[in-house]
Order: C-alpha cells, then sequence, then structure tokens
C-alpha cells in the first residue's frame, strides 16, 4: 500500500475530554491499525476515567453536513459508529451510511454513556431495529446491549443474535468482556462471530484490570481492518489481538480506569492475515 | 519515564473532522511527542482538507466545566490553547489558566478558520491582549496574526514582538511558514524565539506542499515537550523539528491540502535534548 493510499474510516461518535474512549480512542485505534480517521462528533460529554457527568447530544443536521462534507473530499474506505445519543442524531446516521452503499458499516451500539446514564428509549431501540440494523455489516454489542437491543430478552444469546441478523444485521460480534449482573468474571474473555454461515470464538485471557475504552478500541480497529480489506474473520481476530495488546500495555493517568496505549506499537498486520 | 508518567497536555481547541488540524491533530502531536493529551473542544467545525463551510462556538460554561472534570482527574503538565472562536470561550480559557498557575500555557493564536473567515473582533483581540497575554508562557503567532495582535500594525516585527511581551507574554516563538501578502516565499522558512534574555532562529528547508495543521501541529508538540520538562530553545527545536518530519512525511488522502503524518515514527527525544 503506497503512502497516500491509507484507507479513510469515518468516525461518527461521542467525544470523550479523557481520550480514554469515544472519537479520540476511534481515531488513534484506526490510525494504530493503519487508517486515518476522519471524525465526526455526535455528542459532546463531560467525562473522565472515573465518570461521566453530562452528555450533550450534537443536532443530526451538524452531523449530516459534517459527514457530507468529508465525503465529497474523501475516499470513504469504512465507516464506524458509536455513541448514538437521539432519535436526530440516529437518523442522521442512517442517511449517511444510505449514501454509502457498498461501505462496510461496523456500528458499536452503546447503550449507555458508562456513567450509568441510559441514552435508549423505546422509540430510539425501534427505530434502530427496524432502519439501521439492515444497513449493518457487523455490529459489536456486549451481551447487556444485545438483550436490549434484541426483542426476545428471555431467551438465549443466540436466539437474540439470530433475531437481530434476521432483521438484515450482516453479522455480529458478540463481546464478552463484561460479565451480566450477578455473574462472577471468568479467567478467559469470550468473543464469538454470527454470521449466516459461519460462527467462530476466540478466547483471550482476563486482564484484571478496568480500562476506558475497550469497546471504542476493539470497533474502530476491526473497522479500520476492514477498511484495509481484509476478511470479516480475519480483521475480526486482527482487532481483538490489537486490542488485547492496547490494554495489556495500557496506563494509569487518571484516577479512574486504566487508558490503553493504542500507539504501543505499529503491528505488523501482514504477519497475522488470515 | 516510567510507563504510568506521561505528562498530561491539557488542549483547548477546534474540532476539524479531517483530522489534519485541530483537537485531533493536537491530541496525535502529544502522543507523537511522548505525553497524552486530554481534550476540550472550543468549537466544532465543518470542514476538510481543502476548506471550512462553519464553525460553531462551544458554550464558555462547557469548557469551563469539562476542564475542570479533567483537572480533577489527571495532573496537568502543560495547557495548549488553539482557536478561541469568541469572548464566551476566550473568558472560558482565561479561567482555567488562573486555576493553573505554574502550569506552561502555551497559546496558538488561531485567528481565522483557515477558509478566511475572520474569528477575531477587536472586544477579542483587546480581551486577549490585557487578560489572557499576561498568562501566557509561549505564543506561537505566524506574522500575520503577530500584526493583529499587537498594537502596532505600521512598525516592524520585533517591535510587534516587544509589545506584546511588555503585555506579560513570556515568550513568542514567531513562525515564518506563511509569506505575508504580497511576498514571494523564499526556499527557506524562518522561526524565531523571542524571550527577554534570549533571541533564536532556526532555519527550515521550505516543503513545496500545502499542509493542513502545521501550525497546530507545531504548538501542540511545543505543549508536550514542555510538559516532558524540556527547557525553552530544546522544546522549541524538538517541536519544529518533529512537526517538519511529519510534514516532510505527510500524505495526500483528500483533495486539498496534504495530511502530516504525525506518528511516522517515535522520535527518541532524549537523542536531541539540548
Amino acid at each position: 500500500m503506497s503512502h497516500d493510499d491509507k484507507p479513510v474510516v469515518l468516525i461518527l461518535s461521542g467525544h470523550d475530554p479523557s481520550g480514554g474512549a469515544g472519537l479520540l480512542a476511534d481515531a488513534e485505534a484506526v490510525r494504530g491499525c493503519g487508517g486515518w480517521a476522519v471524525t465526526v462528533p455526535t455528542a459532546l460529554t463531560v467525562q473522565s476515567t472515573q465518570d461521566v457527568e453530562s452528555v450533550s447530544p450534537c443536532t443530526g443536521e451538524f452531523v449530516r453536513r459534517a459527514a457530507r462534507h468529508l465525503c465529497d473530499d474523501f475516499t470513504i474506505a469504512a465507516i464506524k459508529v458509536g455513541l448514538i445519543p437521539n432519535i436526530d442524531v440516529l437518523n442522521a446516521v442512517i442517511d449517511i451510511a444510505k449514501a454509502c452503499p457498498g461501505v462496510p458499516l461496523i456500528v458499536d451500539p452503546v447503550m449507555s454513556s458508562g456513567g450509568g446514564t441510559d441514552l435508549s428509549t423505546p422509540h430510539l431501540v425501534g427505530t434502530l431495529r427496524e432502519r439501521l440494523l439492515p444497513l449493518v455489516d457487523i455490529l459489536t454489542p456486549n451481551r447487556g446491549e444485545l438483550a436490549r437491543i434484541a426483542a426476545r430478552p428471555g431467551e438465549g444469546e443466540v436466539a437474540q443474535v439470530v433475531e437481530i441478523m434476521s432483521l438484515g444485521c450482516a453479522a455480529v460480534l458478540l463481546t464478552g468482556t463484561d460479565p451480566l449482573e450477578g455473574e462472577a468474571a471468568s479467567s478467559l474473555v469470550v468473543h464469538t462471530l454470527h454470521t449466516p454461515d459461519l460462527n467462530r470464538q476466540w478466547q483471550w485471557p482476563r486482564l484484571s484490570a478496568q480500562y476506558h475504552g475497550s469497546g471504542c478500541t476493539l470497533a474502530a480497529a476491526l473497522a479500520a481492518r476492514l477498511a484495509a480489506g481484509e476478511g470479516l474473520a480475519g480483521a475480526c481476530t486482527q482487532a481483538q489481538r490489537y486490542t488485547w495488546d492496547t490494554l495489556d500495555h495500557g496506563f494509569m493517568l487518571g484516577r479512574g480506569q486504566r487508558l490503553p496505549d493504542r500507539l504501543w506499537r505499529a503491528p505488523d498486520f501482514d504477519a497475522t492475515l488470515e
């Protein structure tokens, strides 16, 4: 790949001032995985490594205009969506995705702000299910998010994934980092890829610390590797390995969660092609 | 320096979706120079590598709250200020700087949006002169910005610098990249550091391309090196060398200006200590 050929990933996510998560984390992960990020904030937040004080949504009109301006200038090779703070921004995200047919759409369905604030409403989840999921190439929920998006809360994870894929979502990478309520954390973190043709599991040694931005890092790294032309399973492997390494090399600068080191080295992805 | 000891730079600047300039450029330069960036947007923009369509200021109240939340969590080792879109944000920046006595304050006085929009008003410039400059450890204007901040437009650059320092600004790094109106670009770019005790010049071979974000990169790199404990002249040298390298390794992804590669390698600053 020539120097002027870095694949460009369009990031639509919230801004986190701490740099651990959100738009800056996404951009850093994209750079760490060989791409270039162009970014449109979906919300501004007041937050630190300890808590989220407030979330201020941007307007859908701003998100739409900023993305259109970028699409006129850059060749977008993938779109990664993080925090969707309300229905106005969700409608903008849907419009942007529809204006970029054939461009891989990676959605990390952030349903709460990390500070316990619930950002989902029945109307938002319903619109996400009916209008966004049919456009999604891969959704990266944790188990709590999966249960809230699927319409079968009482059934098992596989039934929930199948229901989401029946709405048109092409694949689901279900992350297993977060234990469900009342569940003890096991020593292994298991992530599972579901597609109509393939199920695949990865196991990673659980790291003992808490990290700010691991989910953003994983989804953005996945977007960067899909933008680079990787196949889905290979991109999932690379993104998980990259993310695990950034956490393992993470550091403590604030008083709360540790921060991933997304630039600890430039990974040699050619060596891990599958 | 241990892994958990990266110096943290507080960035107060505008968000540029292209990633070439603004808040993301600042954060990337800080990372490229060995630090960690925490960031508060002062404005959102719609822009690309070709032009700036609009600038939407954040509220001073948001800037103040977000910075306070970061200061409660991180030990801030330097503050870098970029775009100040209006008097409300300027007052917030002044409050934040006053709340961090002894922390190096680096101000890149961005007076227009890059798209020709003038962001300065007489009231803004007057307040900047009277209330912000006395707090500034180093100001990094280009010659056009210097002339607009100084109250002696008809006089030479040295007189303008001296007047600015008489207001309490401790040092000025005057950048010479941009030719003044009607002036031909020379083959060398000359940057000049002025302090009460020292004047020093650096000359760099002029690169032929146009770059999006070179000024942000320089000021943020300077902030990161001051945050790491470098002396003023040494930090200026390192920041200029780093910036020149990022431009020399820059790439073309949009249709307008080239983008600096701020992560092209991790510079070994120890080798260039002065």
